[in-house]
């Protein structure tokens, strides 16, 4: 069975370290969409928190506004649905921010698990992470990144990676919108 | 195995009949992110085609417009791999037009499965749709609403109806991009 996993799994998507087009580390923009699709979707699988990570100050601004037009005033009454989901996010500056929180709040460093389009050695495959997650106690952070993912030096910094998400074709180039959702329905989806 | 099926998975987009927050029955507006989150889904699962239907004309040109820009001329340099997604959506005014270009191109009439976000009665677990698949030689064309989904009628008039996503939460208020890459995913994921 799953989904008994929802009260570990934490979300964070990451516009600051990540990749451009031509492999450099930039700081990435938020999009509006990102913010309510994973929301959403981090809601129907029952996610702790969904993490927006950004160093800069506009952009935090922005993910704000955002989340205040849905959860205070019109947009609350307008569509409870969209509250609810955009209620779980949580704005902060870097991820070492949202580890200490997660931290705190379970009294047990969390294990940060880093995904990537790409293949990476040593990654760990569905089947094998849900059997983790049955076999520690522990809660997890799966990490997302925006524009053309994670750097390099992340991915080797976190206690795993997941496998990338594939069909049978060779083409792998999902929006990290879908992604996020295909990934925790991997973990937590119900009757798959 | 799954991904054995994908020479006979089309998928349809459906911008009417479509049911707007009262249920009343509306032609929605087309999303440029449905078309580009879509359409990434499937050239990653490898679905035949991806259907874009809306009756209005205007809408129809903005899907051209969309589609255009990314697979000729300067979008199509810049970014292939977006090229070889949205190459795969096709322009229709009505689902009865979808249905009869996959039944002439593959000599047998296509099976329409209707997805909904509400549980339906007789709606077809996917355990149970990846067992059709394997013992039919047939195709199935997979219908997803815009807006606030299929209409009822439409509904009881299809082949069969995919049991809605869920994770373990009650809230299951996905977008039609989440939606739509979870499904393709469920139905042709590789290890899952």
């Amino acid at each position: 069975m799953n989904g008994r996993y929802q009260d570990k799994i934490y979300l964070a998507l990451v516009h600051y370290p990540v990749k451009n087009k031509n492999g450099q580390t930039i700081t990435s923009a938020v999009t509006n969409l990102d913010l309510h699709d994973i929301a959403r979707a981090a809601k129907t699988y029952g996610v702790g928190a969904f993490y927006v990570v950004t160093p800069l100050e506009d952009q935090k601004e922005l993910v704000e506004k955002i989340v205040s037009h849905w959860t205070e005033g019109f947009g609350r009454i307008y569509n409870p649905k969209r509250f609810e989901a955009l209620s779980l996010i949580r704005i902060k500056d870097s991820l070492p921010q949202v580890i200490e929180e997660i931290t705190q709040l379970h009294g047990m460093p969390v294990k940060v698990v880093a995904t990537c389009a790409a293949d990476t050695p040593q990654a760990t495959g569905y089947d094998e992470f849900r059997q983790m997650l049955d076999q520690n106690d522990g809660c997890y952070l799966i990490v997302l990144g925006t524009a053309w993912g994670l750097t390099g030096e992340f991915l080797e910094s976190a206690d795993l990676v997941l496998k990338p998400v594939k069909g049978q074709a060779e083409y792998n180039h999902l929006s990290v919108r879908s992604a996020a959702s295909i990934i925790l329905d991997r973990i937590m989806g119900k009757d798959r």
